[in-house]
């Protein structure tokens, strides 16, 4: 589908703001009550919805839960199954490293481990991340991987880091060295197919060097490896759809998503207020605007109704900041539903609107998971919400004669 | 998408209901009337409804109209159309006759020819099924296919019968050789591709053998092959989705479906209330309870509007059988419909009703094929009701990070 859609993209002056109210999709409390996005108060959201064109989107399939990242994906119009990615990808790309298609990219855990080497402490007691940043500097030191690869290792917070092992022919399919419990040896790191062997000789090697860099670290003598990932690289925003696009978010994981897909990042602001304001004070210099609001997600982990239905009350209110700019294109939607009942993730459809003086309105009068089955999006695969867009931006043109 | 969906797969001990009433879905009997399902008082149905996600799916694909087979392939999870298999290997399920890879599976009908082997009854007269068994029989001890291959041969009923082939490298791509007129002979097997002429050859000199043997038959002289199919497993709904599942069918096909993919088989019960009391007399042994009810196709086939509503009343009147056991997923649909008004199956989608307490309710108050559109699972492909029904089970966990 998607080298279709990339094939009719053309470009033009118009303006698209596209809004994710991540984790937004919930649950009834209780059997027979209302959702958290029912229960709000949202009159700029209804008002919004009633001159929209409304639907409920699957992220992944109908049935998957979804994680945030291929969950993003999928509403960028990427593939998610397809462009699924492992976590050392994400961690890297959390902190902005860029890789290169040579690279296998690994999260590090900065462990404690006693005299026979037996792990004491998984998370090297939550490690200060000044000592971490310490630990790798004495591992930039002292290691090297010459002449057959290099590596790059970068703190990210506590007791995570990211290793990057760049070289040819690297494959990613190792298996986690983390033996998810005390008292035990790190596991040794495993191939799970012929093609990561080299990998896991020179990860061997970097294991043996570092360790003995570290060895007299209180905190932090050790480390687990986890989710190896291969780095595919991307077709950027840019390089698709045409788009020059700025991610306003705050949170590593979505602006990781967005550095994989060569968005530009606003810098980290305090709170959606400000998120809304860079929108502003940038609309002339993008195309299309990512605006992530993290809320919603947390306050559901937390399985806090009251609190996630504040926070799309406060989105709600903040709105017309975004709306008063009249993009051509407005949208907002979720990534995947975060139901306070289920204080997690799940597989629920999340509702979308799309807005633009084309979207054929449908008669769906309030923003809500019931309500918006009866738009005129109907249910679909998020993914194929991206085209969508472009068209009511009036850029696609026709397919075939 | 079923890998997918398979690698996410993880247990509990839910319990799960799931009640197939064949050819539910209906049409009107005249222009502007109501269909069977709404005509008929139900509200049990109705109240499940109203606690449910609802929607229409399409069995196989919009448009078209299934057979019996694919249709709960797809309700089972199966892509119909990959999983599409030939009659043959549908005729040795149905009598749960277990093939291997190594076999082709061919319905036989038993017919009568005349001294020049004209067929003068392409049915001999609808043989009796003892009658049948006998020359079974006689063909078991005088036909022999060694060394190349060998054979199985077992009554179903009347004047059919299943052949099994089994050897290595038959395919199963094979003209039947019934010429659907009498006063003819019987058509040579003909090989539809190279990989099949093997097994026309063997298939030959088994004829050759057969006829020899049953020559003194005076009803029942010859045969006529059909539905030539190539055996290809399944993997079982234990292997896919971990559920122990129980199959409460009393009707041939469907007990050779669920047996094709590994369901236990409930012995035949005499109706619907001793199908509903099986589950819950095995209500604790069990994961997955496929209940099929048959009698609601059947009618729709008579043409019998009327007695079709009557069927699905009398369905409405037991379902607190199975609802009172409080199962985490009560399912009701069907395979296909059957709309009295056609005499015979259609393609239109067919209304579905999903119980759990996450199901995130809709506002359908009726369960029907017209209110059914606006319930929150939409209009989608029956195959991806299984995936959401386990998701309701709280037994897929996330897909990526």
């Amino acid at each position: 589908m998607n080298s279709v859609v990339d094939e009719l993209v053309i470009t033009n002056k118009s303006k698209i703001i596209f809004l994710v109210l991540d984790g937004l999709g919930g649950l009834p409390e209780s059997e027979g009550g209302k959702t958290e996005l029912q229960v709000a108060r949202t009159p700029n959201l209804d008002k919004l919805a009633r001159s929209s064109v409304c639907g409920l989107m699957d992220p992944i399939l109908p049935g998957i839960t979804p994680g945030s990242g291929p969950a993003h994906f999928a509403l960028f119009g990427y593939d998610p199954i397809e462009a699924n990615i492992g976590r050392g990808v994400l961690e890297a790309a959390g902190i902005n490293l860029p890789l290169t298609d040579r690279d296998v990219a690994i999260r590090i855990n900065f462990a404690t481990s006693d005299k026979n080497g037996n792990i004491t402490d998984r998370r090297a007691g939550r490690l200060a991340t000044d000592i971490n940043k310490r630990i790798c500097e004495k591992i930039r030191n002292k290691v090297s991987l010459a002449p057959e690869a290099e590596f790059v290792i970068e703190t990210v917070k506590e007791h995570r880091a990211v290793l990057v092992i760049r070289g040819d022919d690297l494959g990613g399919h190792i298996d986690d060295t983390d033996p998810q419990q005390t008292g035990v040896l790190p596991l040794e790191p495993v191939a799970a197919d012929e093609g990561s062997q080299k990998t896991v000789r020179i990860v061997k090697k970097f294991l043996e060097q570092a360790h003995a860099a570290i060895a007299d670290e209180p905190d932090g003598n050790t480390m687990l490896l986890r989710g190896f990932a291969k780095h595919k690289p991307y077709k950027s925003m840019m390089e698709r759809f045409k788009l020059k696009t700025l991610a306003v978010a705050n949170y590593p994981m979505y602006r990781g998503v967005a550095f994989l897909l060569g968005m530009d990042l606003n810098p980290v602001t305090p709170d959606t207020k400000t998120e809304f304001e860079a929108v502003a004070q940038k609309y002339n210099d993008y195309d299309f605007f990512f605006v992530h609001v993290k809320a919603t997600d947390a306050r559901g982990e937390d399985g806090d109704f009251q609190a996630k239905v504040k926070v799309i009350e406060e989105v709600d209110n903040l709105l017309p900041m975004l709306t008063g700019l009249k993009p051509d294109v407005m949208v907002v939607t979720a990534d995947h539903s975060t139901p306070a009942a289920m204080k997690s993730h799940s597989w629920h459809p999340v509702p979308v609107l799309l807005h633009s003086n084309v979207c054929r309105t449908d008669d769906v009068q309030t923003f809500d998971e019931i309500a918006c089955i009866r738009g005129g999006l109907g249910r679909m695969p998020s993914m194929n919400l991206m085209p969508i867009v472009l068209a009511n931006a009036g850029r696609l043109t026709k397919f075939g004669a």
